[in-house]
């Protein structure tokens, strides 16, 4: 758990001011490399998402030897999750929409695991209602990112238990406490479904192996808060049989209170874009933003602005600037003084208003068959 | 965890020379009176069963109370369990008895938990192969006790974790890891199964007043070593909303070999009668077994025999006396050396063959409707 006088990341907090290179270090994660995203570039047909051009995605582990499986004829499956606290937030569909990409550039199996068990342990005030009726809000709004249903399967974790258990089973004797209390920081008063916890996020990194007996790696795009997570499952992989997980992590898109996370449970709500924010909420808010503006309009047009610690930018740069060309045009603005933030707030808010209507129109498509992607029945375990 | 210079009894460990009423006293449970006993028999029709007219069950929580609001029409359930390690030994099946019992004489409904989860993060040496094969082992011999199958359910945890997990999550954001700590003696290096496991122990006491949607007792008939386990589900149910269950205590059945608890993991296979042993491994272990007799045939004439020292002794109390009178006519005989120790054992041998020969042609019944008992589908949630 990296903890210095600047910055906290661990899986269950982010603060301070992130120095992402030296976080990276901290974690002993290898850099993603120009090298390596040309490979990724030419294996997904000559392009790369907007998420790893920007240097968004920027840390991995194992990727390399994952994408030489791969050429040599061996498929891997995706892996993400969410753990169902509220409504989802623009950041959260980041991780889901560079899994689209991969499904769709290399026809590749997606495994979504909602972990309501999860969040109603780690939440005191979270009812089981409000874990389920957001574990499942939460999925619609995951799928209408695009996913193939033939090609997408989903743990919900209450629900998919029977699928899950009996591999959990064997994952779960792996794992001493004394590596969660040190991994994630628990105290004596940790309720003993949130030490069990982690086993379960594990189960998915072997289950189509386990399902399929056969060797199947796995690739997890995530938040580099999560990395711990997957160091524990990397560390008793081999141990059960299976292949270590690879992943790509990403640095966490920062609040639009300037703070170093969105987050659902940030100083405010106004520190996020929900995705069943209203219109005029989602206006007022980035109304509100915090950006790299100057003081006056005269200082900003002779100095420019500093995108580096704008939140609005950040916006940008994850996914609101569709093309290259439309990115570098808000980045150049920006920085040479031409764009005034209240302009540039202006054209954001119209692309997020196209994009919350298109969400919203393919949340209500994914609604039919979202139920029917849920993993329930359990292998034969012998 | 009661742990003084004589003997040391938890769920996990019974060691030393027992003093039972001291323990009770440790434990803070109330003394089964005669007065319980003779409201108990009446109830029952006018017999008791010979586990508690011989104080094999000498101890309980709340059964006075229990017994109240049977009378004024509330029916109650009874739960018991096996965690599969091995082959069962005769012992294992008093608890299944007196449930019968209760279930013969009230009519009442009887959950059987098989821990095979719990006894495969227990026994680092067990296999998962293995605890699911001595789960449905176990399992035949459990039901060939007698049980009605209209009204016996089995919670097998890894086939009815659906059933299980729900209500799991509920009880388990409840009990803090320094409970399970204290009351199990857990060290850093305890897997985190393990850790998690009471909860699910504890889910079959709320289970049925859960799924019904009303308020059900529970009594559990069981040895006192496992008392702990359930302090901490009487500690949590109220706060869920369910009654706390009534529990009935027994001795622990002393080893073959004088050791203080007839035990899978003892120091010899030689400790226990298991339900596999054929008639010539039981015939040695029976001619072997410790005894209170003298050194010599004409001392034992003389001053008689000592049974409550003799393990013999305890299988005629525990089960192989089938009549009071039988019962007294070898206590007697010992006591004033009329009995001498080879003849016992040659009378004991008898009932034991004849026992098993019962056992097995009941087990073989069984075993066609055995698996239809077991609990897979959950309830509604929500």
């Amino acid at each position: 758990m990296p903890n210095n006088e600047e910055f906290v990341v661990t899986p269950y907090e982010v603060r301070g001011r992130v120095d992402y290179d030296r976080l990276r270090e901290l974690f002993g994660t290898q850099p993603l490399t120009e090298e390596l995203l040309a490979r990724l570039k030419r294996l997904a047909g000559g392009e790369l998402h907007p998420l790893l051009t920007r240097g968004i995605y920027y840390s991995h582990r194992d990727l390399a030897s994952l994408l030489d499986g791969f050429e040599a004829g061996r498929r891997f499956f995706l892996y993400s999750g969410r753990g169902p606290s509220g409504p989802l937030h623009t950041s959260h569909l980041s991780q889901f929409e560079l899994c689209l990409w991969f499904q769709k550039r290399l026809g590749l199996p997606m495994y979504i695991q909602i972990t309501d068990d999860e969040k109603f342990w780690a939440r005191s005030g979270l009812s089981r209602e409000e874990t389920l009726r957001w574990g499942l809000e939460n999925l619609y709004d995951i799928l209408a990112v695009g996913f193939d249903p033939k090609l997408t399967h989903v743990f919900f974790d209450s629900k998919s238990i029977a699928s899950l258990y009996p591999l959990a089973i064997r994952v779960a004797r792996k794992i001493p406490y004394s590596t969660v209390k040190a991994v994630f920081g628990f105290e004596p008063a940790t309720n003993i479904g949130l030490v069990f916890y982690t086993a379960l996020q594990t189960v998915p990194c072997f289950w189509p192996s386990w399902a399929e007996g056969t060797s199947i790696p796995c690739l997890i795009p995530c938040g580099i808060d999560q990395d711990p997570h997957f160091r524990l499952t990397r560390d008793i992989a081999e141990g059960l049989g299976y292949p270590k997980p690879a992943l790509l992590h990403s640095r966490m898109i920062p609040g639009l209170l300037g703070e170093a996370a969105m987050s659902t449970t940030g100083s405010s709500a106004d520190n996020a874009l929900f995705l069943n924010d209203p219109p005029k909420v989602v206006e007022r808010k980035v109304r509100n933003a915090f950006t790299g503006g100057r003081a006056t309009v005269e200082e900003q047009r002779r100095l420019g602005a500093v995108p580096e610690i704008c939140s609005v930018w950040a916006l940008w740069r994850s996914r609101f600037a569709e093309t290259e060309e439309k990115f570098a045009e808000i980045t150049e603005g920006c920085r040479s003084g031409a764009l005034l933030c209240g302009e540039c707030k202006g054209q954001l808010l119209e692309r997020i208003h196209a994009f919350y209507k298109e969400h919203d129109a393919a949340r209500t498509r994914v609604k039919e068959w979202a139920e029917t992607t849920i993993v329930t029945a359990a292998p034969k375990e012998l």
